[in-house]
């Protein structure tokens, strides 16, 4: 397996967690687009969105409620944050593991991107 | 209920209804981004992400399921798409209604915003 993401999971490769729990792991994007920019994702490795079934359902319940949370540890919950994930080349999907980032701390625009 | 999301659901405001189940609506957004832009709402009225509960879990994960779907319906699939949501004022939250923008058919910078 040559996930960068699955790396981080099993710890072969540093990162600054932020959230753990037996499904999902969260941690501190490298390349910070905001002052809290942090990136969610399954511990299995799901590849993006297109790849889910109606197994995951559940599974992606609890990211966005992991993004709930996080927001708050954050101190982002009030002042605000945007959710996003990107499924494909037109999107700028990165990493081919279902992510999450969430972003906070400042203004966004609008269109995202 | 001043919500004009919830009246979009009551069938009270006119909408392009796109896809539909019992908890959950999606339609197209009346300034849209992008060539395929969609709204995805729980029917329940939740104010926004910092609103949600741990009952609304499987809702939550059947939104993303949702957008996976109508990705595949609107064929942005396989070139890509973005699924967003914003909680608050930093991010642009516009309704008070949770929802998911899908968007497709371009690309798409980095930052998202």
């Amino acid at each position: 397996m040559d996930c960068i993401f699955c790396k981080i999971v099993k710890r072969e490769i540093p990162s600054q967690i932020v959230y753990e729990n037996e499904r999902i792991l969260a941690f501190r994007d490298i390349t910070p687009q905001a002052p809290v920019h942090i990136l969610i994702i399954p511990k299995a490795h799901i590849t993006g969105l297109n790849d889910i079934s109606r197994d995951h359902t559940e599974l992606l319940g609890e990211i966005q409620s992991a993004a709930k949370e996080i927001a708050e540890k954050e101190n982002i919950s009030s002042s605000g944050y945007r959710v996003v994930t990107n499924c494909g080349k037109n999107a700028g999907q990165a990493v081919d593991h279902l992510h999450y980032h969430i972003l906070g701390g400042r203004k966004f625009s609008w269109p995202p991107g």
